[in-house]
């Protein structure tokens, strides 16, 4: 049985996937995630969240960037299941940051409400940019001209803080969206935009139940707004049916989950619905990376979350529509760093 | 007493370098490097190098890129001394790779006679990008259809090879260069561009001696050209006076350099000349990247290369020249890498 942390409005799919499919739960990408009133977009904001996104100034010993794991020349996530970077290691695959905005809460387990909070973590987590203390890495950007000069520009005096880091990193992060997918095209009323195995796609998505997660504008479940606070998350558990032969082979239970944030017995091995969307750039797949071949990850999840045989050509018919799910990728140019100017910022 | 690799016409510097400044053995930089015979420059190679340059896939464990080490968004190179990736650990200081195609040789120790032997050294050196056999690589790029299709493109058929990967990565890299310094201004007529310490500096830069080995249009001796093969090389010893203080505690003759290459001990602690454009970017300094400042840099060079003292005045007015050597950096948009389609590319 699936088992869902969201209420009343939602159960309405779950109880009844069989149903046909209903356009309500499927829409086109916003131009723009909703907007923390905390942190409003800004051009000199998001251009100083670039440079801090690509800076490895960032990290304990210079080593690393948000876009070491993160890269936005791809997928915005890591080719490999789990980084080593410096004998850190994660313990976890890299989740795409396109369209990251549009989620409603961050990290696998969802333990972060909003992306300034998972810079925060990401920041300070000694697996990862390993920050020993917030006062090092304020003292390292104020001690960078231009990182100075920038920061009073947008935040004002004295405005180099932790907080103001995170602030800017998401603003950058909230403009990282691939809008006009083939699938976006084709719900706005193109329908010559889905050929005839993604149109049987759309339908076995809905009639096989992936739609009870994976709905919304993100294919992750609803996206903050007046059904649900930001940070208030949509996770489901994975594997939903215990003991199958995938979940031995692939390890998919030693990871908890969202239990090792709570302790709650009940949220063992609950993860939060990852995006959909750009699924075919993604690979590997699942909270472990497991998984490197998109047919065998729609095969593993008809097996483990349904407990449904699933037919080579389903699979394939899905797969053509998720290709659908690709959106158009801004170009980014790279940003200038400020200069440390004849010293090594990290010492 | 300076050692150098190279014959008669460069000596005149050598043995008269407190002789008047001489223009002749400095120019400003020119709009491209020499372009080998083997690999003309053309647009679609220059893009598909600049792919391949930024795409993680290059390496064992789809980890890191030629940009992680060599950081086009900075000086080009690392904040950090060494890298450690993924359990890898590399001995030397990352060059910047801004105008490398200047440079008459490749690697600290010379190694290498062009970017193209550089690129290769670099993807099968088990301490860097660590493909096991050339064939693994090339495999897993044919594998990524837009990369086949790129390939042919440029190449003709069945081009996915892995002498037309380095070939591609290399013009690519022809086109970092940073022109229009300050000095290169300055050398050009305007004569506003140096202020009065930056001009003491440079006339210090040439009565200290520096100039002896940093000339050329690369402050790193002779470009490629009429007076040296590509490949040929301009080294020099460092440190040329033995035994200093600076030489135990920074660890200075730890690596011996290019005896570890040749075998040949005349050829002890003998490292190419590095380059000193965009100096005050590329901190940490030396082979070994143990010097965190500049000024610091400085005096250790006039110290263990002339066993002059220096005064702080002379230094910082050396390093006021050296902020004129920082050019203009094109800006570069991120490639889009082409897509594994819904596999892992590494499997």
């Amino acid at each position: 049985m699936l088992r869902f942390i969201l209420s009343a409005p939602l159960l309405l799919i779950i109880i009844s996937p069989a149903v046909s499919f209903g356009f309500e739960y499927l829409q086109p990408l916003p131009k723009s995630p909703v907007i923390p009133e905390g942190n409003p977009q800004t051009k000199d904001k998001i251009n100083l969240g670039k440079q801090l996104f690509f800076d490895p100034r960032l990290s304990v010993d210079g080593v690393i960037s948000c876009n070491s794991c993160h890269n936005l020349a791809d997928s915005g996530d890591t080719e490999t299941s789990v980084i080593n970077i410096a004998n850190r290691q994660y313990n976890r695959n890299a989740p795409s940051l396109w369209n990251i905005g549009h989620m409603s809460t961050y990290y696998w387990d969802a333990r972060a409400k909003s992306l300034e909070q998972q810079a925060e973590d990401h920041l300070l987590d000694p697996r990862v940019m390993a920050i020993s203390d917030k006062a090092v890495l304020t003292k390292r950007i104020n001690a960078i001209p231009g990182y100075q000069k920038s920061f009073e520009k947008v935040f004002g005096k004295n405005a180099v803080t932790f907080e103001n880091i995170t602030k800017a990193i998401a603003a950058f992060e909230r403009t990282l969206n691939t809008p006009n997918s083939d699938f976006d095209l084709y719900i706005q009323g193109d329908k010559s935009k889905l050929n005839s195995a993604a149109k049987r796609g759309l339908t076995l998505f809905n009639d096989k139940g992936c739609l009870s997660c994976h709905f919304g504008v993100n294919f992750a479940g609803p996206a903050p707004g007046p059904a649900l606070k930001m940070g208030d998350g949509f996770y489901e558990m994975f594997p939903n049916y215990r003991g199958t032969f995938y979940e031995k082979k692939y390890n998919f239970v030693e990871d908890l989950g969202r239990y090792h944030v709570t302790l709650d017995p009940s949220h063992k091995v609950m993860w939060r619905v990852p995006s959909l969307r750009n699924v075919m750039e993604t690979a590997p797949y699942f909270h472990n990376g497991a998984i490197h071949d998109i047919h065998l990850a729609v095969r593993i999840m008809s097996e483990v979350q349904f407990h449904y045989e699933i037919s080579d050509k389903e699979v394939s018919d899905i797969v053509e529509f998720l290709k659908t799910l690709t959106g158009k990728f801004p170009t980014i140019s790279l940003p200038r760093l400020p200069s440390s100017e004849g010293k090594n910022a990290l010492n």
